[in-house]
């Protein structure tokens, strides 16, 4: 099957080595461009499960701890994974990833302050970008998985909370609180698939108590919370390990397609 | 090696098709008397690694979940596994594990509201009963583990900060709260082995505010906490997977006995 129109595959290359396909994509939407990448198992075909990555506010599509979960997740797991550029975020900019964070992170403290599109236009990119990712043959249609903190959780909480094909959600690193609160208050009650959520202990940017706020908030019966000992940025590889078993069991627990 | 002369082991019995052995002991310091089990690989010889379980209150030391958390840890792992009553629990009592639930409850929170010396002497009777098995050809001396909800967190927090064996302890499904409050808020700062501490969200004995209260209180730097959806007997099957991984990677890591 081929890709439907919208997606455009940029440059493609498989490390055998590390048994990682990954794949640099455009789609378009509505005259909106949006970048992606793409990993998958090395020389696999047929379908896989997808899991879609969210990164953090000032970073990228490709940043380390991205790009390190998506291996984890094609490597130890068989599964599929991707990411695309956040707002005013990497291939999305004029000067794209090599950006001056402070700078993207003070652009994005201002999309995010006077928040009329950003969400929904981020949610209508991921489920584009579900869409056509699942027309690839060694996708396939099926249930996803979503995992992003902090501004991942900003964005990614509204896409969990519409898009019924989310089977599992790791979240967190993020609380009741910021200039989008009513949205996130109005979507944690309508989530109902499983969620990881994860919370460091130390946060210097999301109160503790914010975080418990919004774990609360989240309807779903079959939900954990994680706190680990540290500062915002000090998710610990513990978690995702953890993030990794928990993605991969929900997922491939209703029949594995690899 | 012979035991130690205060251990005597009532009933010994091997199970080779659930590969447990299982022995009934009794210890005796002082006087005291200290029932105990103790639950190793069957048909193994040479050292393992033991961890011990303190029960909750009204229950005993083969009920049901600690009498589970202690297969897992010998099927699984390799490890060994030992409980002994609580104060005015099960063998301790004239009629035993036979006692009505809700008379013993009553009983403990009794011992427990007048604690002068029920902490130290549980303490001491743990000690007793690491220096005892220890003495065993099939535990030898070592680091050793703790796994202790709610009661045994009430009575197993001060064990841990007090005996520089332990090396991992799960704690939880308790806050900075009740009669001997002032002797956790002392200790959880002595303790700096590993811990893992789980909360059950919907605590109706104990409020999430005070576990998250002791969790903030123990000094180790290598903590973590997990929170379940649930009451406060409702730990999932999750969490007691999680504690077998937890207390298995910490007290193996330093070089399996097995």
């Amino acid at each position: 099957m081929m890709a439907s129109p919208p997606l455009r595959i940029l440059t493609d290359s498989s490390t055998e080595r590390s048994g990682v396909r990954w794949r640099r994509f455009d789609l378009s939407r509505d005259g909106r461009r949006i970048p992606g990448i793409l990993w998958t198992p090395a020389g696999a075909t047929g379908p896989h499960r997808l899991v879609l990555l969210g990164h953090g506010a000032s970073g990228n599509k490709s940043q380390d701890y991205v790009e390190s979960m998506a291996k984890r997740l094609v490597r130890h797991k068989g599964l599929a994974a991707a990411a695309i550029d956040g707002p005013v975020h990497g291939d999305r900019r004029l000067e794209g990833a090599e950006a001056d964070s402070s700078e993207v992170f003070l652009h994005f403290a201002q999309v995010w302050s006077s928040d009329d599109t950003m969400t929904d236009e981020m949610v209508q990119d991921y489920q584009a970008t579900v869409d056509a990712l699942q027309d690839l043959e060694d996708i396939g249609v099926g249930p996803v998985g979503w995992w992003g903190l902090s501004m991942g959780t900003i964005l990614g909480l509204p896409f969990v909370a519409a898009d019924t094909r989310v089977a599992a959600a790791v979240l967190g690193c993020m609380g009741m609180t910021g200039p989008t609160r009513a949205r996130i208050q109005a979507d944690a009650p309508r989530i109902s698939c499983p969620v990881l959520f994860l919370v460091q202990w130390d946060d210097e940017l999301f109160a503790r108590d914010t975080a418990f706020a919004l774990f609360d908030a989240i309807a779903s019966q079959d939900k954990r919370l994680h706190a680990s000992v540290g500062r915002h940025g000090s998710v610990p590889p513990e978690e995702f390990a953890a993030s990794e078993e928990f993605l991969a069991g929900r997922l491939l627990a209703r029949g594995s397609l690899c």
